[in-house]
């Protein structure tokens, strides 16, 4: 793993739009959706995945989500059920209310917070479907109060037959009651415009290829989605009293991830530098995906060192990490400037393992810099606001004249006669 | 106005993706911006906006600003001070805290929110260059803690010269400090990627023409963007006791906006419904924006006649609508049904204009039925969120094994280790 001073890094990624054929691909099948409908689904699945469907076989049924709990592992039933017990906790802790102002002249302003309706869940066949990421989007949603989430996955994963039971039963215990097997971008796009078996949602969130992506971006407006997610990212920032054999063990658990996958060690101290490069490297050689984690430490992992801290933190308000792990002797004393981050692991315990899989705050965290401006996913994303204004008679009356003052500087005649048709007729001074 | 039954009626609008032209000229832009920096910045400016400037003369300066505050008129100021007080009150009442759960085991998770640092909001210099909209969308802002707030918008409107004195006035009134005479898919990409004059943003918001939203589309994923904002839409709900000229000013005063804008009345009573066509007909006449107005009102206007106020909510919230009044017998009695609307203004004294100008909820709303999921301009806007891990030793011995469980069946060793590795070296059972 090379070191090198933090000034010589650069992490340059750029967003990713597809090819022009790509794009086309995806247009062609979303407009199909759009004015086939079932039709066009059933076509396409079978064109694209291989797996001939009628309408009535879309749906994953009561038995085939049984047959999944008899396939998993006791061990892995417990551990997801209270990694789900650990999400619905945090995430029921950001829960909000409606509020309203009562004013002293009988005026009330506010917010009303409601759940989305509807929301569709997207969960890849391939080899990133994973049953903690169904929790992480599920289980907001549901926070919330949207009382319809529907989860859509291909028929069948790579070589093998069926839906992923994991997945189906991870679903299941986030308590996902509506399943249909299909993928790619024509089940984004089932879901945006619905058919006669699917109705349509109001917002589409879960990871995908670059095909659901671009789908996921065409239906925008049409939809709310979220944010297109980058490869993942690891920052850790350490002094010596970090032990170099966990940031050693905690990049590698971000490198395996993929090969574009960033970890990056940033530290003052020249000999932990050292002994986690030399730890990276002997750790690396045990790892049954050892060649995808070289491959990324050697393209986008390095040690930087700064000649502080300080000097690190600015380092990493820049990187503005996915994951953000802070191995000091004090990490909480930093946290304050600590700027930019989608999640800040404290302490040598915090390994990032435990956020991807079981205290309970989101695993989907912005990613490529993006936590300079957004958020983990969070209930939020689920609760649409509505601005909420009783004005009364005496308010109108007392306020008027202003309001008119104003619209007719805007040169907007009709709102400033709106206001006075009122205050004429009901005896109102302007 | 045309009366006929709800089901009769289709708001269809399409979102706006520009022509391929545009579009081209568009990446041309952001692209020159982005490598050449201030040179390409003064060029496209002399170009387009057939202003010739120096970098030293693209800021804004103090005297201009006040040169401004000679030219205004002092009920415009008195009354857009008032409307920036009750702008930030209610916006200040959204604020929320950081905070942290701790555990009995010594863990700590929570959510860390911070104000974005710096943002970029754009004001066109055409017609729709609102002194209101500054206040909308720089206040949320600045009640969200953003140190950083500049102001872009185009050297000159129209024919006049110079930037219209209003927007600069109510610039300076929310609070801007950093003002620069650039407009166009020139001044977006300049606020995305910097120059050496203006410094990048985090966000960019504010309305503007097909090119500014392209721009803001295109830059999207390198900086935040608000949303792009459809053509304005008002929906009243009424029954028989709602006074027909009230309605009829109300639809009008959005009729007036521009020629794409949709003023739509729901109601169970004929003889309202007939009421108000003929009301508008009357009021339409006498308004300097006739031609606009009565261009909106024929294409997109209607009044809908509905079996119940009940049907009529159905109505409402399939159309989802920017604003919508409510002018019934009991209005508050209705508000839990009203699922979707950006805005809701509660009887016959909350007049749309109330809230466009004055109350203080934001007047930056959803549009083109994007209300099923989205929100007005809000202080969350201007807020990201970290989730804080301080996971204790305890709970990182009790839970180790579930970790690992479940990292392992996703089949990543490396996370399991990142764990395991800890309990070995300090005696933890796995």
């Amino acid at each position: 793993m090379r070191i090198m001073r933090a000034e010589q890094f650069k992490l340059d990624r750029q967003v990713e739009y597809g090819t022009p054929q790509q794009n086309e691909v995806v247009q062609t099948i979303v407009e199909a959706i759009r004015t086939e409908g079932d039709t066009a689904l059933l076509r396409y699945t079978e064109q694209l995945d291989r797996v001939k469907l009628e309408p009535s076989s879309l749906r994953v049924t009561e038995q085939e989500i049984n047959a999944a709990y008899d396939r998993v592992e006791a061990d892995f039933l417990v551990a997801i059920r209270e990694a789900a017990h650990n999400v619905r906790k945090f995430h029921e802790k950001q829960m909000r209310n409606s509020w309203i102002d009562m004013q002293p002249d009988g005026t009330m302003l506010g917010q009303v917070l409601r759940p989305l309706k509807r929301v569709g869940v997207y969960v890849p066949g391939g080899k990133a479907a994973y049953p903690s990421s169904v929790l992480m989007n599920v289980i907001p949603a549901q926070v919330a109060g949207v009382p319809e989430i529907v989860m859509v996955t291909p028929p069948a994963t790579g070589g093998k037959e069926g839906i992923d039971p994991y997945i189906l039963v991870a679903a299941a215990e986030a308590g996902v009651k509506e399943m249909y097997r299909i993928g790619g971008a024509q089940a984004i796009a089932a879901l945006a415009y619905g058919t006669d078996t699917i109705a349509p949602v109001d917002k589409i969130t879960g990871p995908g290829n670059i095909y659901v992506a671009l789908a996921k971006r065409t239906v925008f407006g049409v939809v709310d989605i979220d944010s297109i997610a980058g490869p993942s990212e690891i920052a850790v920032l350490a002094d010596d009293t970090a032990d170099a054999s966990y940031v050693a063990a905690d990049l590698l658990s971000q490198a395996e991830h993929d090969e574009m996958a960033s970890a990056v060690l940033v530290t003052p101290s020249q000999q932990l530098a050292e002994a986690v490069a030399a730890e990276v490297e002997r750790q690396l050689a045990l790892l049954p995906r050892a060649e995808i984690a070289r491959s990324s430490i050697d393209s986008y992992g390095a040690v930087l060192v700064v000649d502080s801290l300080e000097a690190g933190i600015d380092v990493i308000n820049k990187m503005a990490p996915e994951h953000l792990e802070v191995l000091t002797a004090d990490p909480m004393a930093l946290l304050p400037r600590i700027e930019n981050a989608g999640a800040i692991f404290l302490g040598p315990y915090s390994s990032e393992p435990v956020g991807d899989y079981f205290a309970g705050p989101n695993h989907i965290l912005p990613t490529n810099g993006t936590a300079r401006f957004s958020s983990p996913v969070n209930v939020d994303d689920f609760l649409k606001k509505s601005s909420l204004i009783y004005y009364s008679k005496e308010a109108l009356f007392a306020n008027g004249g202003k309001i008119m003052a104003l619209a007719r500087h805007e040169g907007l005649e009709g709102h400033a006669r709106a206001i006075e048709i009122r205050l004429e007729k009901e005896g109102g001074k302007a």
